[in-house]
């Protein structure tokens, strides 16, 4: 049996804090936010916790294996250092910091003291995403051409964050997934609308490994949900819409076939396979009861986290690095992650 | 009544065609190709037609009055400059030339011989593109921050040009008449899945006067086939999804608003409106019906043309800075347009 | 203060144990179940709960001041009837009862005891629902003609009720609200695909005064889930999609107008009218907690019941007459309610 | 070389026209239409011509082989007869006629003669259709269990058939090939919202050999178009979405499967099935095409008539047998078709 302390229940600390609870070898004794209000209202729903407001109460307690942390992201890197510090495994909500000194320095951090490290990377335990990766791996598609995403929305516009933190994340960490490898080099422009030096709307443009490339269109000011991934392969295409209720996932039997013809024309000449379309049936599962459990998993069996803190580092140092391809103008760079491997 | 030839009657022509026959005030007398096939099946259909595979029998031709040509793009400078020479009228299928230097010799050759130039940019005189344009115009939408539009689907590669020539001159025409100006800058990036050297995604983002921007995704990649354009205005948003059957124009009650606080904080406050959905009925009608018609109209009536040899020229002239724009690597250029205004 | 008790917490009563503990002004003190297991799980999400296999130890409890029912149908008379012969009001899952003779006794034996007697009508609470009702109130729509309900999926499958009785009691209950009234006459046929004797695909044809005619198509053999309700009113037109996330109420200005002519061709003329469509933008809320909610108040305020016992007769009345129409081979049947008004 | 002359050119008559001019081995060489100004119409289209206001010119003419009518349906005995009775071969729109009488006359004057009597069923030569029946006969959906089609939309209302005439002989006959039988009884009701006597929404049970049912939904009263129908067999599911552009036909592996015990208990045991959706790729081509070509092959090729005077006859007297029972009330009555077989 695990016991589990949660540092902040606002917005989404509330949703942990209930499937931790669901897990059969885990539980929650305590949890710490800066706000009453919302203590009191976690009491109500959990009489049995013990709330603080002083999240060193957590922190201190002998009694606690691991701390969870889902407070706004610039509060992540000292709690997490200091709960590493005190000897307890940590779970955090992406992003893992809001810089890649700091996301370097807890992934050494978390190793040096032999403890877990894990990004709340809820997409990794999706039905969908293992599914796509569960087809890519068998080679059903073919090589990837390219992976494009659209991820927009209206808001919720955040005044320390831009649009590109808000929302790449989850396709950075997708992709890296499903690709199997970690992006190059970035390519990245955004524009500020409605906050000044806030930009709402990007379009990013990463390089993986094989030429390979990734786009990803973000942005707050848009008046529908689109969440639309769609991957382009040699033998065949799929589109991943995670907004549809019982068809997020499309096989597309569909492609293009280059022949070449060494001949004086040199022409080439293009083949379209147009075909059948297949939706595949997706386990049901709530991707955060898969994510918890890992989390405990991980630290009961020593498996290897899928959202290890090196991946949530290395999807903030893309972050920080299309962000800083966007303050030059849209000029190409390269990400150096500065990992041992 | 206007008596025309036709040129080129492969792929578009034969609409043309239809589409000049029907109309009260004009006659269609003779069409040419290099097919001998194309030509009997167009005499099957019209019993009446003049045929030849020389077209400089209908340029010779005294009683034809105007020249409408549907051929591959790289033959339009050549036959338009001779028609205009030999007093005709002009009706081109869109781009205008593959050359800004030819499209513009053609806008001032029409001037100096008085002759009407017009470019078949058939969105111009579709119900969706006119309906949108009357909202922007009577201030329903507010001022514009920004626009963004997907025009994708699988293929047809073309061996001659690219995607960008091939899809985005849709946009740039649309566009330009909804903003009631022309692009000044264009970042443009596009890559070579296929075949090596002609783009088959393309990335384009256009800068209007007053800071509006327009985005441009083009891609001949992609497994469904989408033509979606937003308009995002200080008051409300549109979406323009031209592959809907009924519901092609969606006017979303959304927006946001700032309140600026000049107090100590400096914050901005945000207001998300999230309103009511409309979906105006539109007129019904052939756009190339209304196309028609303006042309035979423009040479009677001496009307000014929507989409004169200038709207061309400027699309060519966007085209032409888009692909320089991707051969730097991204880099921003000035579009220059050397128009007399 | 009001403190309940909650009997049944399988498949629907953890909801109503959630939403009841939320309430500003109630707290649940204890909840029965047959299973253990049951029991259990519901302690370990709320640990101050007391819970009992035997559900006699509520209704006995004096702390106790209503009593909440969640239990197969079947079992419904038996426990409401002891519930309010020991003074508690209740709250009973739709429908009522399975039989009119039951569901009348519980009529008149709440209002005997003068006790709150409310039936889980769901749909009454909803958003959807009420902003239908505030437009057809308003006259928005004209006088309806007819509306016409699909409400179909695969399975579940009941070994006990048919698919009528298992689908039909929201689209009766949605239906009394809006037009005001309840059918004088049903007309229904059904068919048993998969078991024998358990219609499992039925078409209902109400008739409610004034002519109007109200058809339920309900099937548990159908690929797709569909919740699809039409209005055909004589000014417009509204469909009701409860599948949609977002746009679940679309408004058509579309009709029919008739006009006489009094002449010697005594001709019908109709105009067709076609027209933009509207999407109202809901409220948000769970219908769950506005249902509960009105629940407290009806105790407290002694308000009116929405989804009273009288309510809940008419549509267990009206369900029992179209399966005796099914029995009967589509005969229409006048309905019965045998209430005093 | 067949030689056509076609009587009626309003609505559909062009249409007809224009494929049988583009078949190879076929030529129109006159119409006849009451309106002179349809008349003027089709000879600016096409030139060569003949016209005429007296249908008997096309019926003495002995250079025509073959009368095509798409007139009014009332005319069509009239018509028919007399082009039998010349030896021409008669291609008519459906429904074939208004009475099952007069349907029953042409199919046996037309065997008499030894003619070709094709009816205009287009959907029986639409590669949906053909689909669907080649899965069908595949065996991939097992034993269908029902049918179920909706049929509605707004208007247009006619004010000499009602609704069931207009629009449900598409599904008969749909369901005539699919099943490979015709319904050996029906049961209908409808109703007259609009116009007195004239029904505009209608809904038929019609059951076919082997216990298999089919519902047909017809409305003229509804804001959406709808053109659905759901095939539920004992493998899998199916639902043929004509309306949709890209995606008409869904193949869902979903089922029910029943295990019987014959243990005490006497229980049924339902397993679910849910499973993959499958779009599969349609072969292009229009209808008409396919339609056209096929009367002709059946008049020099001597094959047999997939929409023959015998199939229009069976889907006559199933509307008829349909409006019946409506005007009973909905009883159920049993169709003779009395067809020598």
């Amino acid at each position: 049996m695990i016991t589990l302390g949660v540092i902040g229940t606002g917005y989404w600390g509330p949703n942990l804090v209930r499937n931790f609870i669901n897990q059969p070898n885990a539980t929650v004794s305590a949890i710490s936010d800066l706000s009453r209000d919302r203590l009191q209202h976690m009491s109500s729903l959990y009489p049995h916790l013990k709330t603080t407001q002083d999240y060193r109460e957590l922190i201190d307690d002998p009694g606690i294996d691991a701390i969870v942390i889902a407070t706004p992201v610039r509060a992540h890197f000292k709690l997490a250092k200091e709960a590493l510090e005190a000897g307890k495994h940590v779970f955090l909500e992406k992003p893992l910091t809001d810089s890649s000194e700091d996301s370097l320095a807890l992934v050494n951090l978390a190793k040096q003291n032999n403890l877990v490290g894990m990004v709340g990377h809820t997409f990794l335990y999706s039905p969908s995403v293992l599914k796509i990766k569960e087809l890519l791996d068998a080679g059903d598609l073919g090589d990837i051409h390219y992976v494009s995403t659209t991820r927009v929305n209206l808001g919720l516009f955040q005044d320390d964050i831009n649009v590109v933190w808000d929302l790449a994340p989850h396709d950075i960490s997708i992709f890296n997934l499903l690709l199997n490898s970690v992006p190059e080099k970035v390519h990245a422009v955004g524009h500020s609308y409605i906050q000044p030096d806030i930009e709402d709307v990007g379009f990013l443009t990463f390089s993986y490994p094989g030429g390979r490339l990734a786009h990803i269109h973000v942005s707050w000011l848009d008046p529908n949900k689109i969440r639309k991934t769609t991957l382009v392969g040699s033998k065949k295409m799929l589109v991943y819409d995670d907004c549809s209720n019982l068809e997020k996932i499309r096989v597309y039997d569909k492609g293009v076939d280059v022949h070449r013809h060494y001949d004086t024309f040199g022409e080439f000449q293009l083949a379209y396979r147009f075909g059948d379309i297949h939706i595949p049936k997706l386990q049901d599962g709530e991707p955060l009861k898969a994510e918890t459990a890992h989390f405990l998993e991980c630290i009961t069996d020593n498996v290897e986290c899928r959202s290890s803190f090196a991946h949530g580092h290395q999807v903030v140092k893309a972050l920080e690095t299309a962000c800083e391809s966007i303050r030059c103008g849209g000029r190409e760079i390269a990400i150096d992650y500065k990992l041992d491997q």
